[in-house]
């Protein structure tokens, strides 16, 4: 198996207003996308929007879980002004801030939203992980 | 705000359990890896692994949370062969069968397994999906 992803499925509530949470940060949805499912090209992968219900039975899991996910995603940035920015930014369209931005214990800086569904975002500046000219991380070996 | 993805985190019971899984896989963890966290490179972005615990208070939340993670990742492969070759890998390691593979109403065929800590991967054979020499995911727009 080779290291990679290729999507990463949010479950939510309503299709609609989580695109639309998305869309006001400013991600344009890919023309598949409809009220059932909305798709998000990523840097290699998809960000995708489906009913929670409907994942979890795909997933062939009996019911959606409750509270926290157990799972983040990160979208990290070059900056700490970046980071209260891209958390300004997700504030103003809907998002909830989970933990305001501030220093951590392994150096970087970093704050969490959590978008319409409760899906938690970190949003990092970890000096330690490049980010090239793509958006990519490069993790040190 | 750019449409990438730097990371996903997953809590774990155990980073060490958690770990061995996925190197049973065939990855290979970054040398910043210890019992504390495990980082693997993916394509573009980080796969991370951190306690559940210590993942909760990190994002401001406050305990973990239950059950289906009402998140997915997907990992998409070329054929319907390579879903059933990826699913017996994945048990092999460990993992727990969600779903077996077979056709799903969209025209692919998929399967999901969940990793000892029940974190459910989707593997997909998504016709409508190109996947490119470096393993990454281009969406029709």
């Amino acid at each position: 198996m080779d290291q990679r992803i290729s999507a990463i499925t949010l479950g939510v509530a309503d299709v609609n207003r989580a695109r639309a949470f998305y869309e006001k940060l400013g991600w344009t949805a890919t023309s598949a996308s409809d009220e059932n499912a909305a798709f998000f090209q990523m840097n290699g992968c998809a960000l995708c929007l489906f009913p929670t219900k409907e994942l979890a039975k795909d997933a062939g899991v009996d019911r959606p879980g409750s509270g926290f996910d157990n799972v983040t995603i990160s979208y990290n940035v070059g900056t700490q002004a970046q980071v209260k920015q891209v958390l300004a930014k997700a504030k103003k369209a809907g998002g909830t801030i989970l933990r305001d931005a501030g220093p951590v214990f392994w150096g970087g800086f970093t704050a969490y939203f959590a978008d319409p569904d409760g899906h938690a975002w970190e949003v990092a500046y970890n000096p330690f992980w490049k980010i090239n000219a793509k958006g990519n991380i490069k993790l040190p070996k």
